[in-house]
């Protein structure tokens, strides 16, 4: 329970499915709290999401974590119910329920028979606003979060270099600091951080409700206003604006040695423009760039260097598109061994610049697109992953319209395109940091 | 007028005077307000200045340079003054006034005949919390630090690179942000943004007054309470903490290209301990390390670099020991013409090598105390110096017996001494940041 989503570093698009097609209903509360009901009458079933327009990202400075601790926090109780009794109470009447924070977002989803889905608004509603916390929760649950890093950080090398990485990416932005949380942070969040964060940013004028499944638009609407309508929107809810990337002028690279490595590889991002709404087009490219580039073993990197060369045993390219601010364009070459990695590197740099000078097929396109358009098939199976993409694109920054012409602006995606956004990017050297990770040094 | 001290990254120490035979008088006012009274009846003139404990590193995110600009506005009128008459009024009165910010610290001053020390008062307790601000204010001063950021840094190669190195060099610390802030944020400035700082830390429970001079303890007594123990204390004043580094674990390179650059050069800066109160042994090793390895010609970096292999024109090693959160020791190495980057930093990293490994002699140790001891004697001569190292001391979270004890501390420092910090420091390469600066790319 209580998954921390790794983040923009690993996280990339593949699955695109036609939203516009989607039995889409959308309004707003009178209180500002939006809602986004997805019709998919195939099974009883009913997944509630409520999502709010704020994750680390919008943190204050030094109590980093607060926004992921703040979410495990909300398991406690309220005024009506006991520590534990929510997620006790869906696993009794046959449910599953989560949450998750990320730099952007934080949410909070159950999946029920469609006839419970009045208890769950009950419940979510009313823990937006009458959280009780004591002294108590904060020293166990710290312990719980300190732990987590511990488990997904502390012991993975490769999550540690990821996290240096990031802080070198980003000069200003507060995507420079890990979502869990800097453990020097960490060890002293509090009960008075944990209220600031919700008091600020857990209101319905700040939070998106997503139900898709068995349900009826004008019942959801009924529940909604009977439940999340009767709470008052923060009036002080602050403006979402973050400190933004200053030029970045100088090339950066990063030199991470740890005796637990067992693979040396190296890593580099670029920051990369982001998904706007109603300005997609650069987003598309990129993402198909990724995919031509490092998607799959029939990539360019894979096929020049894990198949011609054979100096690498693993590459690929990801692209996280969907982001509130900057985000990155990553690529990663796993060299074969006696290769070192400033021969990877060197033959990853070879690839890329023969990439920019010769481009790529209009048969490598299609076949692309058709991975992509095959892709909506399995998503539209799932009502949770279409509830999961109207909520990570509305607390980023985009509309409705924007998400569902997603699938037609990737189909119209041209080779050059790709190539334009590719030089663009590729020409921004001192927008990028290259990471080794090693056991042991290496000559530089 | 209104100089911006360009801070931690070229600011180091060699005057160390005897401050413990300074005849300082110390007391607070009931509001909060500290005085520090060094009197010296040379001359019958007077500095006052009072020192704000809130710096560039205390800005909000998005809002860098407002600590700046706020000291310009402190031109500006208030209720009883037209714009520019605070200067002119000094300037009336045969004396000199100015105004700088940095990391840690806002501060304002004038230099007049003694008995002028009143009127001084006056002025500078009124704009304390007098300050008048319209729009055309904001309009009109934010052009101007635009154009002092043009100058200063736009238009200076080595500032832009050490602005990148900065922000290289702290992962989490407000200290990475320039002092004079990005230019992306500088340009939206509000009239809020400057009010807001101005009401959080503009108050006499958040500043130090410092007279020296001509003076009378008692006098400054009186005339202190009068105009400065009237202000109301800020009830809300935060308290002093920013978020601190995490754990530095990957060495960095920065690589930074201009054509404007004529003289390629490297510089690596380490993250080292500052000066902390009752704690200020290690900073006065390193103190003295910046002096054995990189100061004044006769140092080891200078002799090994530039007399012996003839690798480098220059050579220096800079320590600012003097700032309230961790600082930086810098090595800079200009290389001869024909010498790479790579063969300098190489030729400095051996020259380091064999310092740890041989050491120094205690006559060089007894040179350079000779040559602080020495420095006294000019620093006692000037009685703004010594107004400005109280000032400098108290707003980076020393007291005044920690600035008195450090000329002793400086004196009792051993080669043994030394040589721990030195170990210390340059077993850290994870904390460093390695810059080279090019006017074209090199070979990394």
């Amino acid at each position: 329970m209580r998954n921390w989503l790794s983040g923009l570093y690993f996280c990339f698009l593949v699955a695109t499915p036609a939203f516009a097609d989607d039995a889409v209903t959308t309004f707003s509360l009178d209180n500002g709290m939006d809602v986004v009901v997805i019709e998919d009458h195939r099974a009883p079933v009913v997944v509630q999401m409520v999502w709010y327009r704020a994750g680390s990202a919008d943190e204050k400075p030094g109590v980093s974590g607060v926004a992921h601790f703040l979410e495990h926090l909300l398991f406690k109780g309220t005024e009506t119910m006991e520590p534990g009794e929510f997620s006790a109470t869906v696993a009794r009447n046959g449910g599953s329920d989560n949450a998750f924070t990320s730099y952007d977002y934080t949410a909070y989803f159950q999946r029920v028979a469609a006839d419970r889905l009045e208890l769950m608004m009950k419940m979510e509603s009313d823990r937006m606003v009458n959280l009780q916390l004591d002294e108590e929760d904060i020293l166990t649950e710290r312990d719980v979060i300190i732990e987590e890093r511990n488990q997904r950080i502390e012991n993975n090398p490769s999550a540690l270099f990821r996290e240096q990485q990031g802080a070198a990416q980003y000069l200003n932005h507060r995507y420079g600091v890990p979502i869990i949380g800097w453990q020097h942070e960490m060890v002293d969040l509090s009960l008075d951080d944990a209220l600031d964060y919700y008091q600020t940013y857990y209101a319905p004028n700040n939070a998106i409700l997503v139900v898709a499944g068995d349900v009826d638009p004008g019942q959801v609407r009924d529940l909604a206003e009977t439940y999340y309508g009767v709470i008052p929107a923060n009036p002080d809810l602050p403006e979402r604006t973050r400190a933004q990337e200053p030029r970045q002028l100088a090339e950066r690279r990063i030199y991470y040695q740890d005796a637990r490595v067992a693979q040396p590889y190296l890593q580099r991002s670029y920051l990369a423009p982001e998904r706007d709404s109603g300005d997609q087009e650069k987003a598309a490219a990129l993402t198909i760039l990724a995919e031509v580039l490092g998607d799959g073993t029939t990539s360019i990197l894979n096929e020049k260097l894990q198949f011609d060369s054979r100096v690498a045993v693993y590459s690929g390219a990801y692209y996280g598109g969907l982001s509130l601010d900057d985000t990155t364009f990553n690529l990663t070459v796993v060299p074969a061994p006696d290769v070192t990695l400033e021969d990877a590197e060197k033959a990853m740099d070879d690839v890329i610049a023969g990439f920019l000078e010769d481009g790529f097929s209009q048969e490598r396109l299609d076949r692309i697109k058709t991975q992509v358009r095959a892709s909506e098939i399995y998503a539209r199976d799932d009502v949770s992953a279409l509830a999961n993409r109207y909520g990570r694109g509305l607390t980023q920054g985009l509309t409705v319209e924007d998400i569902q012409a997603w699938p037609d602006i990737l189909e119209q995606v041209t080779v050059d395109d790709v190539m334009a956004a590719a030089r663009d990017l590729f020409a921004q050297d001192n927008n990028s940091v290259t990471g080794y990770i090693t056991a042991q040094e290496v000559t530089q």
